[in-house]
């Protein structure tokens, strides 16, 4: 889906770099700037510094006077802002929201019935004043990220970075299927059993584990391997340790 | 639940002062950098800017020479790392493991039977290299943030502020109390790493260890050891199990 993140007057130069970046990792790239501080924020070295690779969005930004110009092609806005207004669109967390988006049309709520947009873009204000009322009015959605009700204070780049990874995993990953490690083979039960029983020697040939008054000590050793969920090859190492200590304590004796 | 998170030789400045930041607008201030590459880093006029705010967090942070000595008081620890580690721990987005880690117990497979967690640690490698191997290994999970392919070049502060916010929202909102549960005591990172050491030993003095070739034995008990999520009284079993070995074994050599 057609995805646009805008900054509107946006006055520090490393927030313009850290958001290319913030979104380009999460793969977006289509970035405007509605009245930022600096004309040239897009080539300013601080910029370029933070935006650390993300050269190509720096390279198709667009720096235009007002938000009307930044919102071409794109059918739903979400307002960004830390207070709800009166009178603006309803506030929900950006989980809740996209929720709520993408599977459109099955919510209860008149809002909730709108076919799923073509383009969405996030509005952000600046690092001073945040977003102006006549601005978060204009959008369908005021996403409040949660934040410690004592210090709500979120760099503009960081929030660009939560918004950015919450729509992406919302989206859906990318081609996905990424991390899955083969499984390993678990050991089966009667391979632990046998391994318990071949410790258990050792452990008495060792003198730790006294036959006449053994307590609890096997039956905790078989909890604490169960919980580990052993493998196969664990079933090997510890059958070789178990040897080792044998062979050490036959040699102990001699 | 006691949270920390651990930076590890990081380099610039600005990203610790952006990582506290980042900690405290989730409500965090439990910050650890071991071995950065300033000493002052803390007192870093960048850093100073870029917490914006968050001085508390920097005030309180403390500055360590290994990883060994960040871990105490924590028993759950959590790499952040783009690619999997053969005989690393699971590899799993945030979202995943958190949800996993928090209703403990319930889940479908082995190792969602441990206890729940008391302390968690998210540990963070250098800017540019990374995670270490060795660090890795040490960890009960290691989380991917999901990311473009084409680049997943996440800034530093902004996976800090990615994990806490999920962090944050899968711990449930400011005010709710965690649930309390009558687990046993788990042991803390520290005392499994002091185990290991003891156990390493010991497994070198019955000759089943060659420290010249000592391939992944120890990590790969490790990761057999944090998916059975030791508790302290096992603890002291197996430190019991290693001394009897060393004693055999300094037996046998008389």
């Amino acid at each position: 889906m057609r995805t646009r993140f805008i900054l509107i007057q946006t006055s520090h130069a490393g927030n313009v770099g850290g958001a290319a970046r913030a979104m380009k990792v999460m793969g977006f790239d289509d970035l405007v700037l509605v009245a930022p501080r600096w004309a040239n924020v897009l080539r300013r070295e601080e910029t370029i510094q933070r935006a650390s690779g993300a050269n190509d969005v720096l390279a198709r930004a667009r720096i235009v006077d007002t938000l009307d110009e930044a919102l071409d092609g794109v059918d739903h806005l979400c307002a960004t802002a830390m207070t709800p207004r009166d009178f603006g669109p309803p506030t929900r967390s950006p989980r809740e929201h996209f929720q709520r988006l993408l599977v459109g049309g099955q919510g209860e709520c008149e809002d909730d019935r709108s076919a799923r947009p073509g383009g969405v873009a996030f509005l952000f204000g600046s690092e001073r004043f945040g977003m102006r009322n006549e601005d978060v009015y204009r959008c369908h959605a005021c996403l409040s990220i949660p934040t410690d009700p004592a210090f709500g204070s979120l760099n503009l780049a960081a929030a660009v970075q939560l918004i950015a990874y919450d729509w992406r995993l919302a989206l859906g990953p990318w081609g996905s299927t990424p991390v899955s490690n083969l499984q390993p083979r678990l050991a089966d039960a009667a391979s632990v059993a046998g391994m318990l029983a071949h410790l258990e020697q050792a452990l008495v040939a060792i003198d730790f584990l006294d036959p006449a008054a053994p307590k609890k000590l096997m039956p905790r050793l078989n909890q604490m391997f169960n919980r580990a969920a052993l493998q196969e090859e664990e079933i090997h190492i510890l059958r070789g340790v178990a040897k080792a200590m044998l062979e050490t304590a036959a040699r102990s004796r001699r």
